[in-house]
């Protein structure tokens, strides 16, 4: 099932996708997140997809066409948002930094989040070098705590699309702590959809694209992560907590814009489609302000 | 005002400090957030804070004797909390780190909180060399983008005591990013009160300490700080919006545990007490599993 949040009138709520037609979930009696939004089907776990599932069976259900309404991040503000750095080896070989010997999480604060088609809005007195990271995005959807790797799908809700904003100008000072550099309002387009676990039983054979302007800047595979989901989840929930709604994003492969020749960085107007194989993709312009 | 959460028979609750009762401050009718804490309170500004005075007023609130009840963390979880790095000058020098020219933020994950007289719990198997660091607390009141310093203050809710527990083993590998290693569960005790605002004209003066069993480990004063309270909010809500309940740490003086000869790492059954003038003190035990 391929879940969303939506507005059709002003109202965020959740829903699932029939073809182009976006059932609304709220009216079918499925729990809203304070933010109109997936939480709370997240929290609802298993028996959640189950009313959703019935839903979508429910030939009477209340639907929208899928043109006629904004599609909004699937879940506003998660309890956390972990990143995974130097996630390709493709990718630590362009930025010059060493292959790591264990994943490399960091944080985009939840003020970050936009949606899927969304502005992303710099101001141009904090960052000048603005760059695009698209990556595969997990879900969690059951609390995680020391997880077996041969476990660790069962926690995942479903996958997602992250574009990993980063100003790079700040992403290097001083002692080169990431997240800021990552956490700009609006620095977290992603969705649009939570496509569910059962439709992606391997998530390292998918193929993830940026185009810029319609360029093709980025192509690989999921399967060239050095970190598998599985073991990105079992080293994260080692002493820490995964709960329901949190989002992982897994790290991008090569071909963003710092390290080009000349560097490219995201400049008014531009329109920045991060895609990934099977689920959806982010379509974002660039507005410096 | 000392806000707090506490729970008295099991279900917690936002509540204020009179003399050595507390006064339960649902049972006046304010507002608990989702974890029975402060964040609803949080949000309603000074109009909420108002309501929290006429409690503290009324002669007849229910209240319960301050050693009868269980104090919580304030909010158990603040849409972020952001820790300010090498925010004292004799901090960076112990670390052999430069002095920053502008604020070094991380994040802390929402799910290392605990409570102020919580254990800290790890995992051996993750980390070995867990060490202790006291630091101011801003609890954010106001949604806060783009804020002038001089208007900087007026987006505070009031002061806290951050203990910014840290793995010094995990926060040195690979790329070193800070933020797993200072966001295991229970790696953020805190509280155990919010003062507000209004108690505390000047955050720049106040003396802040860790007791391990009892030796003083650290001792400074908040005027030490690199960075005071109104320049780390103005520089952080430049292109990133703070929301009421958001927790920053403002940064720990000289005299952590790693950097000792011999180095000092918290080991089963040490207290470690951590206070801020005017505010309180954190009092933790260390419980390596």
């Amino acid at each position: 099932m391929k879940l969303l949040a939506f507005s059709a009138d002003g109202r965020p709520r959740p829903g699932v996708l029939k073809g182009h037609r976006v059932i609304d979930l709220a009216a079918a009696g499925l729990p809203a997140g304070a933010d109109g939004d997936l939480l709370e089907i997240a929290r609802g776990g298993n028996g959640a997809l189950d009313r959703v599932r019935n839903a979508l069976d429910d030939g009477g259900a209340r639907s929208y066409a899928l043109s006629d309404v904004e599609v909004l991040p699937p879940i506003r503000q998660p309890s956390k948002i972990v990143a995974i750095g130097l996630n390709y080896a493709d990718h630590c070989k362009e930025t010059g930094l060493a292959v790591p010997a264990a994943p490399v999480p960091f944080s985009k604060f939840t003020s970050s989040v936009c949606g899927p088609h969304d502005d992303i809005v710099w101001p141009v007195s904090v960052t000048r070098e603005v760059d695009y990271e698209v990556e595969l995005g997990v879900v969690i959807g059951r609390r995680a705590r020391d997880v077996a790797e041969r476990d660790a799908l069962d926690y995942v809700m479903g996958y997602t699309v992250v574009n990993d904003v980063s100003a790079r100008d700040l992403q290097f000072l001083g002692p080169k702590q990431w997240d800021r550099s990552k956490s700009l309002d609006t620095f977290c387009p992603w969705g649009p959809y939570i496509v569910t676990r059962d439709e992606i039983p391997d998530p390292h054979v998918l193929r993830l694209r940026t185009l810029l302007n319609g360029r093709e800047m980025q192509n690989s595979t999921t399967g060239n992560m050095i970190f598998g989901v599985p073991a990105i989840i079992t080293f994260l929930s080692r002493g820490t907590t995964l709960l329901p709604g949190d989002l992982i994003a897994t790290g991008t492969p090569s071909g963003v814009g710092f390290r080009r020749t000349p560097a490219v960085f995201l400049k008014e107007g531009d329109e920045c489609v991060c895609e990934v194989q099977g689920i959806g993709a982010l379509r974002n312009r660039a507005r410096p302000v």
